[in-house]
């Protein structure tokens, strides 16, 4: 955790080939246009009241009792491990679901907010492996995962780290999360996600960031400052660790979002329609129990519905299916007043075009969705079984160019520019004109990863592909990684904490 | 032009290695989503009062004679080569546009709908150069052009030929154009663009449409079956090959695509708002004198405005500000009610991610502008200079996926699949179940070129990168090709129309 400076391997690798490497700065451009609605509000009504119809008359296995008690408290009918809701319930447990929300980072430049037009990037997490150009895909160290969550912060269009961008084999299982949790705290000051497997690692995890913003978890109650993963597992059961993470978010004041893992024609049916009925009874179920737990607290809807390759049962991501499925659940959510998290997700096996077609209609999916989460923004390959480096200076491109989409063309009568257009006539151009030379500068997106170069030049510098270009722009920036100041007695006291929590064992998985 | 059983090279090169082919049966799908709409009506409004004062106070230069003797005797003021319309005058001689057309292929299956929810997707017309993966950029031959044109037929997500995928440089340059009309009539049965650079050749590209129709010229005046792209010369100048092919096209009732060539920052003003000043005065003065010809005739609005690279002034494309700029312009267009064209357009060196990336935020602001006809669908390389063979595919396989996009999501009983749920019940799969078992073959997009193999089982197949794997699958489909039929009739009056055109020497271009 001391290996803040670059490091040898990364900086004999990194050649600062690209000079000055072009940022947009760090920041949230709110959504100025009206989402997709692919479904009609018949249509979104009927899958709501399927999905209704499902929580009354069919139910959730719900396998944690505290959860089950909790349900039976509100109101609830619980038979056996069963727990049904009827549309009433369901409703009045919704009603206090807040609209919007905020999430505090620990440094307060980077404070985000949730809700509205307003959407946050976070970067991939919880792959299995890590993978780049240079050692193809493999087991992940620490010290690999400490340079990816130094991009993540080096990345200004990245609002949010997104957990551990992939596990860190090196270290023991069940103290992992502590180091985790720690470098994402260190190296960024930016606001982070926690893990809620089980209520332990929760309980850890909030303190931490009690500790990261100068208070104690009693202190974050209303203040919200952390995110975590709640996934259902489909079809309609929700099991022990995830109830207690959820709970455990939930008491504090921290936010979780439900995202039911509705593979169509896998663990849902084969409709989308269907589908969304089953994402959207489990989604309900869970944002209605963090209602139970404490009234007000901010939630967040998951829409993660994709479709399998009906000929090998593998899940596909960026799909047609998953498109529109992303766009539907954005209406689903808006119906229900609940903030909705969506992906940039693909499952393409190299950072290639079809790992940039696949997440291109994802990040369409979810942006004129309506989405105000973007999870795995950045990073994700694999169908979610790999980190990239390369993926997540591909992704982070695109995010640019979303936000920069995203920024209001200017109508007005300087930039209507019917004088400069006299000015020149016909048959003229405008390169010289004062029109253009006080706005060329800041006129149009600059990018970080795309070449303009025309082909013979290309060829010239070597026709250097976009991988191998992406590949050289994360070296480079590792290189200049700056470690953000920190508090020394807040630093003492994290690692105090995970020395002492290491020493009690962690949070064994059982 | 006999070369239509595959040819040896192609054989050669191309193993069956991917199996069958998975394509969408041909067939355009209607837009069922509202367009994104990036301009407030007040800001459409405030762009198209500019572009009318820009056509009353500061006027076109129109080179040509004739169009300035038509433009005065519709009530325009001309001064010297300069034509200004005001405002009533261009309203009035909009207001016979028709809304939507059709154009007739030579196959009546392959029928064209342009206007309302309806888009057309055009192959690559106009580069200079050809690409594949084993050749690189080079000139292109009539053979190589012949192939391309053979895959144009192939792909069913490709509606109409778009022209020269790239110009045969081993063919003369003044009669090359009547190999090329005979060539996309010939080996495609799909509805084909024409070349309008000029009245003869124009009028050449009509005649061997009649006759392809079994009909004259003037048995087409009510019946288009051409489309032809006119650019005006930003800024505000039409020329004179470009006027006299738009005169043509008109006078027999064929359908000119009026694009302005509107670079920000180069050939218009620096500002998103002036360039599309220019592009709506410049578009709307070509369709006005297409309804001074021929009142009612179908004509279309081209929105192409994109910005260049202010550090070397190369043009960009696919950038956030040319997604905007296509969805502005589908804003402009239905305000005068005019259907309107848009491009798939990048300015990458390679058939990567940038190429993707590019492409669809080009394909996004064009769909979801509402385009009427994307231009340019398929393969389009180095902004606009090369024709790829890879690339086609690339573009084949989002078009499809666009289209699957566009198929409305279907909510009924059966699909909400409320019982399946049921049965199935928590903690299960829907691998088996009647449900999914009676849907599964037909319930989710199969892609062309995607590849959804997980890692291992990629790398053990040898790791193909999607480039190659669309290099396989075009000469795979090329292999495959089937000549359409053609009336022998026909078709030796088409060769004894081009054996006379090239014996009194083409349309030499001065």
């Amino acid at each position: 955790m001391t290996d803040t400076a670059p490091r040898k391997r990364s900086a004999a690798r990194g050649p600062r080939a690209m000079g000055a490497l072009h940022q947009m700065p760090f920041g949230q451009v709110p959504r100025p246009y009206a989402p997709i609605e692919v479904l009609s509000a018949d249509h979104v009504m009927a899958i709501h009241t399927s999905a209704l119809r499902v929580l009354a008359e069919i139910g959730m296995a719900v396998l944690e009792p505290q959860a089950r008690a909790l349900f039976a408290q509100a109101g609830a009918e619980v038979q056996g491990e069963t727990v049904r809701l009827d549309a009433d319930l369901v409703g009045s447990l919704l009603a206090s679901v807040p609209r919007s929300f905020g999430l505090e980072a620990r440094n307060p430049a980077r404070n985000l907010r949730f809700g509205g037009e307003d959407c946050v990037f976070a970067s991939v997490g919880g792959p299995a492996y890590v993978m780049d150009n240079d050692g193809g895909r493999r087991n992940g160290t620490f010290a690999e995962m400490q340079d990816y969550l130094k991009l993540v912060q080096s990345l200004n269009v990245i609002h949010q780290a997104g957990g551990n961008p992939f596990e860190p084999m090196d270290l023991p299982a069940d103290t992992r999360y502590l180091d985790c949790f720690h470098a994402q705290i260190r190296l960024l000051d930016k606001n982070w996600q926690t893990e809620t497997l089980g209520r332990q690692r929760t309980l850890d995890g909030i303190e931490m960031a009690a500790i990261s913003l100068g208070t104690t978890p009693e202190g974050l109650l209303d203040r919200p400052c952390l995110l975590g993963i709640i996934n259902t597992n489909s079809p309609l059961q929700l099991d022990i660790p995830m109830a207690e993470g959820l709970i455990a978010m939930a008491e504090y004041g921290q936010v979780v979002v439900i995202t039911p893992f509705t593979l169509a024609g896998a663990m849902s049916p084969v409709t989308l329609a269907g589908a969304l009925v089953m994402q959207h009874a489990e989604a309900m179920a869970g944002i209605a129990l963090t209602q139970i737990v404490r009234k007000g607290v901010p939630v967040m809807y998951g829409g993660f519905t994709s479709n399998v390759d009906m000929r090998s049962g593998a899940p596909a991501f960026g799909t047609p299916e998953y498109t529109k499925a992303a766009q539907a659940s954005g209406q689903l959510a808006r119906l229900i007043g609940v903030p909705f998290r969506s992906s940039n997700v693909n499952a393409a096996n190299e950072v290639d075009a079809q790992a940039a077609y696949e997440s291109q209609m994802s990040l369409w999916g979810a942006m004129m969705g309506g989405a105000h989460l973007i999870e795995h923004a950045a990073g994700w390959l694999h169908g979610g079984l790999t980190a990239s480096f390369e993926k997540l200076i591909l992704d982070a491109e695109m995010l640019q160019m979303m936000q920069a989409y995203f920024t209001p063309l200017v109508v007005d009568e300087a930039t209507l520019a019917f004088e400069a257009i006299r000015e020149v006539g016909s048959g003229g151009h405008f390169f010289g004109s004062d029109h253009t030379m006080s706005r060329y500068e800041q006129a149009f997106y600059t990018p970080l990863l795309s070449n303009w170069d025309n082909h013979t030049t290309w060829l010239g510098k070597g026709g250097i592909k976009t991988r191998e270009r992406a590949n050289v722009i994360w070296k480079q920036m590792l290189a200049e990684y700056e470690l953000p100041p920190l508090d020394p007695a807040i630093d003492e006291a994290l690692s105090a904490f995970v020395v002492k929590r290491k020493a009690e064992g962690g949070a064994p998985m059982n």
